[in-house]
């Protein structure tokens, strides 16, 4: 069988056996390579080994994969040293190549590369006395030596404060020699690192460095394939929903070079904005360097077009005169290559119909093109693209929407920061304006703190504050509000990482002296320790001293027409969960369609009213307990007549009390004694009371609607509340739709006889005003039992809303405050794809959603059918909710969009 | 439409519009009396109302129906004063009536009864002119106003201490006549009483007592109606599952009297004997006394069968001689009325083809049939009678084992004294043995306190002491090991309900004094106070000191024939929940086909074996973690050792650790010391560990297979100590069938994972040791989600056990622990008819079990099923477990008989 598996896919020369519909086998940078020689765009010659050889190689390990694979890539070096015209390991003419891993999806930064690989100290020789330049010669031997020590041969720092061996050896030698630059090393001095570093190497791993360009070549490619399954590719995937079973691909390609001269240079560059969606191209290069260098950030890189080198100039409070001068556009300096490069990029954008994230070098005055993909953008980017290129007659309506992926609107419906209090902020350094966004937090200088910090306390706000960041610092960089670097441009590490992220960051504030020792940071002599508070503001890439205030970002224009779109494909309706009337605006401005739950506790905590709560609950008959309630009702129906004006012309779903009542109790000493005096009781009272509510299983205790039907005055005294708001509000000409939603049932009949008090509360109502309105009564399905007999429930509710955080708690049986001392090692093994509190589990809770439907609907065609646990503002779950044929989502304020997007590409994909 | 209802049915002469299979409409009573004219019985002619008609009152009310009502009961007055030749009403020739209650299924005293209606001052001169008694009379009378004063017009004792306001009358008058028997009452004393009782009708109602038969005669009928819903009626339906929607018939009769004088009687008869099952007639009689003085125990009644009152003298201490001329039997007194009696007693046995419980009256000198009624039993005697039946060829196999109901073999499995223990105990009293078995238990005196006692704390024995028991004392009945009273026959109230719940009891120890106002009884001069212990030996009547030593019961003879019935019907095995070799034996011994249920957990707490656990929960690191394990190995190992040898040629199914770590650490702060002390480290360090294994809801935290799956070294151990000591006791002869099973999984992942550890350690074990045995790798079903992927779980699992203790919990979100608050009000209320943890709820936890066992036989036709929650021995539950299809249920041993009856029956039931 493993015969006739074909590993290997070459091209070259403007031909290739791969081609971009080929991602999954080929991954995206090989599909991609194999694309762009079909459609005519100068690209190095090499071949791809398949994703699924580095699946086969878990399986069958080194040398029984070895043996399946060695004809095939000797075959394409032969191929590839035919096309380029030199041979690996040849003196004379050597081919050096880069191995490059390559996943179907982008995981920048995640895996290992190896650069010039195929020198030793005799192919060397000959290139030097082929090229006449040994500064360069011994500057790629000593890079490729340093890449292939710590990728391959595994020398890296210990610990996260060391400083890596190999640039640890290059301060030693720069000491030495006293100078401040790389670029001031001689040759003689890059010589002398080689030699140091070799010597490094052999002293680690007890082994000389490998000089045989097959033993390199082999190594480079099993160390690619094992960065597959490095820590920091794992928390990328985990991230990101990436399965472990895609595996990655490698790119074994002809070495191009930027730093052989003067007329060489590498750079990166996107088709678009990508942090805006600007229609503008611009990147970034550096001249005489390779690829490495630019996205390293360690030299500061000149912009590529001469209109973004005039606006970096601006940013960077740099001169023109000087910037022409120290900073010159790529358009200034090569305008020939420049040409070529921007016809190079429309061609790219026009052929993939998207933004291209592309990285080049030029070579003796020649382009290659060394990569294209789609590039990673913010989510305002996200829109602006999808809907210029709408506009553009580029892709269609359902493209359009397609593009946009609903979880990263996130971002742009965060708050920003105020503008007064932003005119008031003091500026301490300015920065590049690397990802949009406001970020407030407390300073931190390494990623893992960050993280930790955050994993602690969720509401714990961080500014990751480093040199500048590496793969190593992404789940940090995931925890932290925001990122600023001292180090890097537009397309270093951090600026790329963020921008994909949509979080906020500033790089290359040159200004920033940081001192990962002393834990600190100083600004124009200033210092900043850990902790303190910092505030950064992305899109102006100024740093501010200090918290400063923000609010709700508008939503408008683009984001406006994306929204429209939406409801004009989208089959559900989206409704918010919202407890005030302030908050129910705030979803209203975001596109709420109505309110799928109002949670009434929530009211009960505040001011003068938790004393009648209590007083309710402490009472010891049904009189007492009444009059209690009669406190209670003048403040609910207020409540409801806010939320009703709010929502005038939209249904309001009210959920009758839900949460155990010794959740309205006080549980320390000191308050239950506050507790007594307020009530004028004994504090020994307060604390058997306390004790007679406590219960061992709260989340399955005595709540819903169980307090409800042994406590019926508490429903009839909302199902007053709620009636009698909605007759005050009715009278003022509101157009006022109350939806009484029932919690917690498990049994048709705690349904009914709720129902009834209900209906027979509203009549009385009516009776007493003279008036009536209209109303629904219905129920949550929250309770596994309640969704098995939902045809039962159904024959009287007349709406079901799935409470999906209590149903996956119980259908799990996890319990949502203690799943955390196991989920971490759940997910990590595998034995769950996601927390299912965050995305919903189709394949068990949403047995039972889609099973209640159907029941639900048996019973009563017309019954409406929604959800309102957290699920219905994550778009996978909002997906699944259109399949099973809901009637609208419900989600918080901010969530909105995010479903609205989510519903309508549901639509669109079933469409398909 | 309600003019077409019929709702009076007529008997009498002969002849009767109802039968006895008309029972849900006439009641048991009524469909008796019907069917016992139908055959030939002597019945006194009346009517029955319609069990339907009490449902339309509580609809429509006393007016609405007595409009619906008034014809057709006057028409049947008319039929049975023509069949008796007398007229209500009448001075000279007056019907008098009884009006009693009749449900479908006998509700022994708990509904009201009103005789003698029809009397008044006029009626009383004209039958003293007739029958020329004016003490009968008179007492017939006064009799009257008692009982219809105390049922229709509620004149009753205001607290439970005092005394019956008409009781305390008669104190009264019998102190100022200076008598002391009721019988010395002269016909003017009864006169007085009749005045007095009146009087104090009046001041209480202020009305006088009603003179109009037609008035009293609604009166009475609304008040047995009513009585349906009294509290003591409900308690009896809820405790025997009967529901408030059946209703009562009323059965309206013309009184025939067995006090008129010396060739009058009124007597009680089983046709077998209630306790014992024995094939003897028995039964007690009262000569010139009404029925209600045989059972209310006033007088000590005399034997029918002289075979009987020799056995009865004998037990009660008394002379021969004595005997003859005390307490004839009426065998002896009236030979021709008791050979009809016996006629009749067969003729009717032989009809109903069971053991029948009847009712006479003897009016001068003529029998009449008041009543007949399938007899309760005890469970022995249910036994006994229906193996008899089958010998006799009387009932085939089929029915033999339907009459046997599986929860009253409970009263036989329970322990017995120890004959050593019995030989040393000192006998206090000896009385009747109104129902078998052996009690010990704490003195109470007031039914609703033993109640409250037993609900506070179910461990709690006590033992019910009263002068007589009436129908309020029912609960607390219930709630007592047993019932000792100072009055009364074999069928006083007590003895009787005692019987129909297997409660051991003795009537009729009348040297017992007991005074309820000091909570004290007196025996020979010696004081026992309430908390005193006390045993009770209901098979011999005798009254023991103190706690008295018990054993397991020896189970053979009828019990043994019943139980291989079972097993030649049955089509499901039965196996036993047992964590020791012990348990094991004993429900061997009950026929258990193997273990079901072996919670390894309970092992951790024997003796040194805690501190183990403790290290491992303490442990930092895996490797101190295995260090703990390993110590724990070797007493595993042993502890499956002796349930294989004691299970040998059965399967053994062994469920790994289930419970969250948390129940191994000590809460109190002193325990808490000495675990510090014993673990040789600080107190702090022990409160630390216990709060970080505390949690919000422990019942759905970390437990089951997640400690298995997070720290997979305690699945390897437990699996190794498994397999190690299966090998050792194959070694031995042995035949051993371990089957591993995994508790609490989700998903089908987390099921994988724990089968892949299994199989690997057994595999590393099996090569260790160079042998082999063949065990099954399964997983408890307890999860919701685990019955919705029960099809991907049974690609790997090897066998099912429901375990619907969990499931109940999960799928109706109640916890077992918390459920006290709501349960009690919820089961009153009716929204549940059960306690889903005693009873399976089959529409929504059956649900899960049914799709489960289908989609798991989908993926694995060969599954086998089972069930190990505490259903598995509930009969309803066992027979739903059939009907899915199991291979078996699982329960505790004691239980194991029941379970074995209950899954017959569900065979025998499905044939039909």
């Amino acid at each position: 069988m493993t015969h006739d598996v074909k590993r290997v896919y070459l091209f070259g020369n403007g031909q290739a056996e791969g081609k971009a519909d080929m991602k999954n086998l080929l991954g995206g940078k090989g599909a991609n390579l194999a694309e762009m020689n079909r459609i005519g765009v100068p690209v190095p010659a090499g071949f791809t080994i398949t994703t699924e050889t580095s699946i086969e190689y878990t399986e069958l390990g080194k040398d029984k994969l070895t043996a399946l694979l060695r004809n095939e890539v000797k075959d394409a070096i032969t191929h590839t040293e035919n096309i380029m015209g030199s041979r690996f390991g040849d003196r004379k003419n050597p081919l050096l190549v880069s191995v490059r891993s390559g996943a179907r999806v982008s995981m920048p930064g995640m895996m290992d590369t190896v650069l010039n690989l195929g020198l030793n100290d005799d192919v060397v020789m000959g290139m030097i006395e082929k090229t006449g330049n040994p500064r360069f010669v011994w500057d790629s031997y000593r890079r490729f030596v340093q890449m292939y020590g710590s990728v391959v041969l595994e020398l890296k720092p210990e610990n996260k404060e060391d400083i890596d061996p190999f640039e640890a050896i290059i301060e030693q030698v720069k000491e030495e020699k006293n100078v401040e630059d790389d670029l001031d090393l001689t040759a003689k001095d890059l010589e002398e690192l080689v030699k140091r570093f070799k010597a490094a190497v052999k002293e680690k791993t007890g082994h000389s460095f490998p000089t045989d360009p097959w033993e390199q070549l082999w190594g480079a490619v099993y160390a690619v394939f094992d960065s597959w399954n490095n820590p920091r590719a794992n928390v990328y995937r985990r991230l990101n929903g990436i399965p472990g079973a895609w595996g990655t691909a490698v790119n074994v390609q002809a070495m191009v070079y930027g730093n052989m001269g003067d007329n060489c240079a590498t750079g990166v560059a996107f088709t678009r904005d990508a942090g805006t969606g600007e229609n503008i191209f611009n990147g970034e290069f550096l001249v005489n360097a390779q690829g490495e260098d630019v996205v390293a950030g360690t030299r500061t890189p000149q912009q590529i077009t001469l209109e973004g080198a005039r606006r970096w100039a601006r940013l960077a409070e740099i001169d023109e005169e000087e910037r022409k001068v120290s900073f010159p556009s790529l358009e200034e300096l090569m305008p020939e290559i420049y040409r070529e490069l921007d016809a190079t990029q429309h061609k790219l954008e026009n052929h993939y119909k998207d933004m291209q994230d592309i990285e080049f070098t030029i070579q003796d005055g020649k382009l290659w093109l060394l990569q294209t993909r789609t590039g990673k953008r913010t989510g305002a980017a996200m829109i602006k693209i999808a809907m210029d290129m709408l506009s553009e007659n580029f892709i269609d309506k359902e493209t359009a929407l397609m593009r946009c992926e609903p979880a990263k609107l996130d971002e742009l419906l965060h708050p920003v920061f105020d503008p007064a209090g932003l005119a008031q902020a003091k500026v301490l350094a300015k920065g590049l304006p690397a990802s949009p966004g406001a970020a407030t937090g407390k300073i931190v200088f390494f990623a893992d703190e960050a993280e930790t910090m955050v994993a602690a306390n969720s509401d714990e706000r961080v500014i990751l504050v480093r040199i500048e960041t590496s793969p190593e610092d992404l789940a940090g960089m995931h925890a932290a509000r925001g990122i600023l670097t001292a180090r890097g441009g537009m397309t270093s590490h951090a600026a790329v990482v963020a921008r994909g992220m949509g979080k906020c960051c500033i790089s290359g504030a040159g200004k920033i002296k940081i001192d990962y020792r002393a834990r600190l940071m100083v600004i124009d002599g200033v210092t900043y320790k850990e902790g303190d508070w910092l505030s950064l503001n992305g899109s102006t890439g100024e740093v501010l001293d200090g918290q400063v205030p923000t609010r709700d970002p508008e939503l408008s224009g683009d984001f406006g027409r994306l929204m429209d779109l939406c409801d004009r494909f989208s089959e559900m309706r989206v409704r918010t969960n919202a407890d005030t009337p302030n908050d129910s605006l705030v979803a209203r401005n975001f596109g709420a369609q109505g309110i799928g739950l109002c949670r009434t506790e929530h009211m009960f905590f505040e001011g003068e009213r938790i004393k009648a709560v209590r007083e309710m609950i402490l009472a010891e008959s049904e009189a007492d307990r009444r009059k209690a309630l009669d406190k209670l009702l003048p403040m609910q129906r207020t409540d409801f007549e806010g939320i009703f004006e709010a929502m005038d012309g939209l249904p309001v779903t009210i959920r009758l009390l839900d949460p155990p009542l010794h959740e309205f109790v006080p549980h320390e000493p000191e308050n239950q004694a506050e507790m007594a005096r307020e009530m004028g009781i004994e504090p020994a009272q307060v604390k058997e009371l306390v004790d007679s509510l406590d219960e061992v299983n709260p989340m399955l205790g005595h709540r819903g609607c169980r307090l409800g039907n042994t406590y019926p005055e508490i429903t009839e005294m909302q199902a007053r509340a709620i009636i009698e708001a909605a007759l005050n509000v009715k009278k003022r000409g509101i157009d006022v739709q109350p939806e009484i939603m029932v919690p917690l049932i498990g049994t048709p009949e705690e349904y009914k006889m709720q129902e009834k008090i209900i209906r027979a509360t509203a009549a009385k109502v009516f009776e007493e005003r003279g008036g009536t309105v209209d109303y629904l009564v219905g129920t949550m399905i929250e309770i596994p039992r309640a969704a098995l007999v939902a045809d039962l429930v159904a024959e009287e509710a007349e709406f079901f809303s799935f409470g999906t955080n209590d149903l996956t708690q119980m259908t799990f049986g996890f319990s949502r405050d203690d799943i955390g001392k196991f989920l971490p090692i759940y997910l990590d093994k595998g034995l769950l794809k996601h927390d299912p509190f965050q995305v919903l589990d189709q394949q068990g809770v949403g047995q039972l959603v889609e099973m209640a439907t159907r029941k639900g609907r048996v019973a009563r065609p017309d019954l409406k059918v929604g959800i309102c646990g957290e699920h219905g503002g994550e778009p996978t779950s909002v997906k699944f909710c259109h399949k099973v044929g809901m009637n609208y989502v419900s989600c918080s304020p901010y969530r909105v969009p995010i479903a609205r997007l989510a519903a309508a590409q549901a639509a669109v994909e079933q469409r398909k």
